[in-house]
């Protein structure tokens, strides 16, 4: 099972990189060595968790345990190389599954021009598990760790939050391209992307980098998706969602007022081709904690960030 | 949960690594860019199939998961430099658990200087699995590769083969100082580790390079654990176990009659604190196939590779 796959593989995707000196085949992949450092993250995916395999078609849950390391990648402000998938199947139509499983990750590596190095293949008596790695490699302009925010930065975020259960958590696209774009042409303090719920995330960057965070709740860009939710059943509310749901997998950075003035005026992202919201959602502040300003009446709520947990 | 295993692993393991330039707690970790190319390997064990929850110590199953991606990262002939630690842990003590497989990887993590640099802790309704990524890089010796073996090659194997159920699967020591010395000071044109069975890997290393493999059979090294295992139950023989048993984790090598009698009579490994055992156990011929070869009789028997794969 495991040497059918990954010949098959093998022979349908011939590696055409000239930074892969040895792909799939071997005891390890070879990558050519690089002037740049080089980015490695890992996500694991489990079933019940982060899928459900009886309601979701295997192509959308390989494209999501790709997506989301790319996302990472995306949020060091770095260029992905290339990864390798590692995953447990169920015995039931395990060959089947993990064909469906590769299809559904083969249009974003194509996209981003990653190349599957190695794997590991696996059957068992258990749910469908996929671990992915990712390489990349850190540019010229460096690497975005989101330990860098300062007192008084501005908050910035892409995309929209909130609902991303209805289809985003598997349709979102990995914001790889704005973050590349964003760090050659701005001055980028830290960055993350947002994975467990915007209000949970931004409070990690905030104690990362030793600063508080105020979000204003009025520019907090909220999904259609969220607001169809609210229609269904009231709570959460639209606002509720946006800040605490999770799997967004949308950037928020920190820059100074300057900079995020720049960004959110000029618009930059509207040259690239997704077109991509960057909204200024609140700036970070010396006292440590996370808090709601809302515009009308002025008022500061201290919260407890809290976000979506991955455990099922 | 993830968040408070990582920060401990976090606090309790700085990473005193030049070349780990970011580690645990960002959205992923830095290399710093190397003169060397990079090596890369992945290997996922599930319970039931790899480990047996109920009847092994967890420090164990975190020590194997290691050891056989360092096993990987050594049959490149290349040095470990980081991994990053993926796990889906069954809920019930799943912190204990955790702990107790980062313990079993410690010693090893050490002895070899190899930074965990990354990670993924679950927790979820099933089995436990762990999926390790290793990443090494090529000395200025070069990278081993199965595919180089030549017709007229002698077949070296390190270690004792056979048995491993009984205690080597977990306890095996990763054959890397082996590997860097034999890569530094010898010709190696071809190298691979032993990990679905002699039989079945040697035949893969053949395939690879497009010859054939003739096994003498009275010189395999059989492990007294394939010999015990005999006195309890007669079938497979010991030989049978040496050849198809698998878990050896030792390194098969390819390389020249001139260079394998420099190696199998001078006992270079000697010099290594491991003094670990290097033999001749065949050669590489034109013809594809794997034969077994009798000293007493003379006499060819062509055989089937097989070995142990890793399904339940």
């Amino acid at each position: 099972m495991e040497l059918q796959l990954i010949e098959q593989l093998r022979q349908k995707a011939p590696i055409n990189d000239s930074r892969v000196l040895l792909g799939i085949g071997d005891d390890a992949a070879i990558l050519s060595a690089q002037a740049q450092d080089v980015v490695l993250t890992v996500d694991l995916l489990t079933e019940g968790v982060d899928f459900l395999l009886d309601s979701t078609d295997p192509q959308w849950i390989g494209r999501k345990a790709l997506a989301v390391n790319l996302s990472d990648i995306a949020a060091m402000g770095a260029s992905p190389t290339a990864v390798l998938v590692a995953v447990a199947l169920p015995k039931k139509n395990a060959a089947e599954l993990a064909r469906r499983i590769y299809e559904g990750m083969q249009p974003l590596l194509e996209k981003y021009r990653v190349a599957l190095i190695g794997g590991d293949t696996n059957t068992w008596n258990g749910g469908l598990v996929i671990s992915i790695t990712a390489i990349g490699h850190v540019t010229k302009h460096g690497a975005l760790k989101r330990s860098g925010a300062k007192s008084g930065d501005r908050v910035l975020a892409t995309g929209k939050f909130g609902g991303s259960i209805l289809k985003r958590q598997f349709q979102f696209e990995p914001r790889i391209e704005e973050a590349l774009y964003l760090n050659k042409h701005f001055k980028i303090h830290a960055a993350m992307d947002v994975s467990d719920g915007l209000s949970l995330d931004l409070s990690r960057m905030a104690t990362e980098s030793g600063v508080g965070v105020v979000i204003d709740a009025d520019k907090i860009p909220i999904s259609q998706d969220a607001i169809q939710l609210a229609k269904e059943n009231p709570q959460p509310s639209p606002l509720e969602r946006a800040l605490f749901d999770g799997e967004d997998f949308e950037l928020i950075l920190a820059t100074s007022p300057e900079e995020a003035e720049k960004l959110t005026t000029t618009q930059p992202l509207k040259e690239l081709e997704s077109h991509v919201l960057l909204t200024d959602i609140g700036e970070f502040v010396s006292e440590s904690g996370q808090w709601l300003r809302y515009a009308e009446s002025g008022s500061l709520q201290k919260i407890s960030p809290r976000g979506f947990i991955h455990e099922s």
